[in-house]
């Protein structure tokens, strides 16, 4: 776990750090060394695999799978000279809509040595910033950055390196091909119902995010990038996009009848199928947010997962951040949830070898003890429960679904019964490790209504596969009848974990410190 | 609706008012007159029903119903002398958990002719607070009170009229009889058990109620009543209840064998049965929260409704103050809600009469438009589910259950799908009404798009049982080509809530204003 004043830790000359983005249109990797602090990609890679294309009814097909592990087994060849912890796996759209997504994050995983995160919107949006902002002067006016993807479009408005507002929309270039262009054929109706759904979308957001609240506007992608192409190889405007362009290019791409027929300079083969949607969304957004000129940045949302990577690999990790705005923001009591944090600690620390726990399980129980409390801002009723719907349903910056999950299970199962279906949607490997660490916050919250009073002695922990022994000192427990009594209960609640509780006498071994 | 500034209305002397607290254990029922602007309580009755010992896996029993509508029928000749919208009738812990409430608040409803509205437990605690303190000396101590109900207990500290911490546990005298004596025998082990899970319960409150807190406590309810009777009958202590005395109850009571053979000075055959878990749950609290001394007040949930109640007729209705902290808590834009909230009036007005919406329906439209966006605090995507559960799932002084759960179905289904789950759990006759609700508020908040950005023009709005019309100036929705598309999708949704939207030129028909 971290320490409580985390020091920055830089990365030695010549580390390699590598961002996989699986993508809804295409996969993107980027690996990169550092030099002298700094950040040189040495391997850019990118493949249309177009998985967001085989979703249907939100479930990916057997093909677009099988199309997902090939291009990654390509792409585990160029990861071999990287270590496991300096890669960083993220899927978006596709995989967040998949309900099958274990068909191929399982695989994923065996394929890459290292976990898919599949991260919501906002944390896409987020990321996509950070690339983008890395790539561009670091001059201090607010910008809108727009990430048009294959599912869904980001905008973020940001100063230098700080995202301020992060909005991520259900509309992407490959979704929206299927949904508007799906026989292939260029009608003006087609794109005017594309456009129209656009512009819905965005109105949404319009209030917040339309010209008055930025002064440049930046858009990253490829679908920006190849519109950018064209517009500028057809001499509509010298650099970025402006609206005039985009509306000649509209004009020009209805004068075709279908999506094999366009021909237009600068255009890849890859992106006839999806460029109509692009403009689709792109002419939306331009005129419901008042953008007159758009220029594009190479910086991306694979570039943004390094530099977050990076940060982290450096004890600047952006999830302490969003922790500690969660406790703020619901007015956690600090000292309780760092007593229940420390105690947790404590416990993990016992039993990590025993039950195979990682340094990432550890930092997972500490920061779901920091959050324990917070549904109390809701109600005291059920506030294991609420807490859990503000883990799984908040923005929390740098957490992956995965992680908001499995936060929210740990606060959800903290406390009275253990409900079978905490474990419903979690996969086998995954559930022994969850109701191990389960077992420890549930009794590190047990402790705390002792130990805001007074103070806990020490005790043994002893743990093997599927036993933990705690031992008390002589006589303590039965000056102490409430614990007992609740540790009793707790002793019954651990067979639906796969775990036996203990309770005896202190040993010899020395519980560590925290 | 609320004006914006309300202003105080003092009811008319001679006016009668009357609450009626459908309990676990016992129906209360209290008739006021207004005196020179107090009141005077006129009748009180009483009945022990025992609702709470019919409920069988959160379900109560045919015959359990037939006794609470028994009783009603009695209590309503009483109330025949009072204006229905001056009688309040609330319904605690045995309707909070019966999962067939409705087959008890339909008729119930019918004999009374006003609704029986199911309140939280900490809601509970705030009207038990309010009648006990008005009872008590206008003295500035924090004080605790506690009431040991049938089903719950609610703990409050407050000072003067104010609560500032309010909690209900799950336990009370007729549930724990049940859990713990229901065979009748008064046994060392049945009481330990009832006494030690009772001390679980109040540990975990124990940090914010306990002695170092408040600087008087004071207990309601009959069961604190009754053995303050017997304690002080027996001489072992002069008033209220002691700690010391209340161990020799228990000592006495564990003499007899059995519910039946107790006979002690002072203590009522109808509170024979439940006494023993009473006296377990009344040594717990004193026992864990460190109480030395009690002393018992005769204000209690009816005498607090009927003060709540006196409020709300006079314009000083908490409920305002309710949805004000929600929208202070979840940072709410206020130009919007009450954009949406001005809107919704408007509407409201326009078709209260053919659609059959009352004031009461008024009220918790507003409510509902100005809470419309607390759900963004968690996250922009599906932020009216969010709200929803967070109107659901809050303490919200002065809202009943049923309120809370419609303002959360409205929050729930203003925008995008019309889902019918939504109405998954609203009877028949209700259900008319939250539709036409729901169309109201669904306009309203499409409408505020447009109204963020500009002035909406006059238009007219014409209901009728089945359609609502409304008509745009000539040429507006042309130039609004946005603001049409919405409606002509609206026109498609509203026909899952029954209704006929019809969009049009507007006609001579004046729109009220808000």
């Amino acid at each position: 776990m971290k320490s409580p004043t985390p020091t920055t830790n830089p990365l030695p000359d010549g580390s390699q750090l590598a961002a996989l983005d699986i993508g809804s249109n295409s996969f993107h990797l980027i690996v990169a060394r550092i030099e002298h602090g700094e950040m040189r990609p040495i391997q850019i890679l990118a493949e249309k695999v177009q998985l967001g294309a085989g979703l249907r009814d939100n479930r990916l097909s057997y093909d677009a799978i099988q199309r997902g592990l090939d291009c990654l087994s390509r792409f585990s060849q160029v990861l071999q000279s990287v270590e496991t912890e300096r890669i960083r796996v993220v899927g978006t759209n596709a995989l967040r809509r998949a309900r099958n997504r274990r068909d191929f994050t399982e695989p994923a995983k065996r394929i890459l040595g290292c976990p898919v995160d599949v991260i919501y919107g906002r944390e896409e949006a987020r990321l996509v910033y950070l690339g983008v902002a890395h790539s561009l002067a670091d001059d201090a006016a607010a910008r809108l950055v727009v990430d048009i993807g294959g599912g869904s479009t980001e905008f973020v408005i940001g100063e230098k390196f700080e995202p301020r507002r992060l909005e991520s929309l259900q509309m992407g270039c490959v979704s929206y091909t299927d949904r508007f262009f799906a026989d292939g054929k260029l009608t003006k109706s087609a794109f005017k119902h594309a456009y129209d759904r656009a512009c819905v979308e965005v109105s949404h957001i319009r209030k917040s995010f339309r010209a008055r609240h930025w002064s440049e506007c930046v858009g990253s992608s490829g679908t920006l990038q190849a519109i950018e192409t064209i517009v500028n190889a057809q001499g509509w405007c010298d650099s970025g996009i402006t609206r005039k362009a985009l509306q000649r290019l509209r004009k020009q791409l209805l004068q075709f009848p279908d999506f094999d027929s366009i021909a237009l300079e600068g255009l890849s083969e890859s992106r006839r199928s999806v460029i109509a949607a692009g403009v689709a969304i792109a002419e939306a957004l331009f005129d419901v947010l008042e953008v007159d000129s758009m220029r594009t940045s190479r910086g991306a949302l694979r570039e943004g997962v390094l530099y977050d990577l990076m940060g982290r690999l450096q004890h600047e990790d952006v999830r302490e951040r969003s922790v500690n705005a969660m406790m703020q923001r619901y007015a956690v009591d600090d000292d309780t949830a760092t007593l229940v944090a420390r105690r947790a600690c404590m416990l993990f620390k016992a039993t990590a070898e025993a039950w195979q726990l990682t340094q990432a399980d550890g930092d997972l129980l500490h920061r779901a003890a920091l959050t324990h409390e917070i549904g109390m801002s809701i109600s005291h009723k059920h506030f294991h429960r609420h807490g859990a719907y503000l883990l799984r349903n908040s923005d929390m910056a740098g957490f992956s679904q995965g992680e908001q999950v499995n936060m929210a299970l740990l606060v959800a199962g903290h406390r009275g019964k253990v409900r079978r279906e905490l474990f419903d949607d979690v996969g086998t490997p995954e559930r022994r490790r969850l109701q191990r660490m389960l077992a420890i916050i549930r009794l590190a919250s047990l402790f705390k209504y002792v130990e805001q009073l007074e103070e806990l002695p020490d005790f043994s922990i002893e743990a093997s596969d599927t036993i933990l022994r705690l031992g008390f000192p002589d006589g303590w427990l039965a000056q102490h009848p409430q614990t007992l009594h609740e540790l009793d209960q707790e002793q019954r609640l651990f067979r639906k974990l796969d775990l036996s509780l203990e309770i005896g006498e202190r040993t010899a071994t020395d519980s560590p410190s925290c």
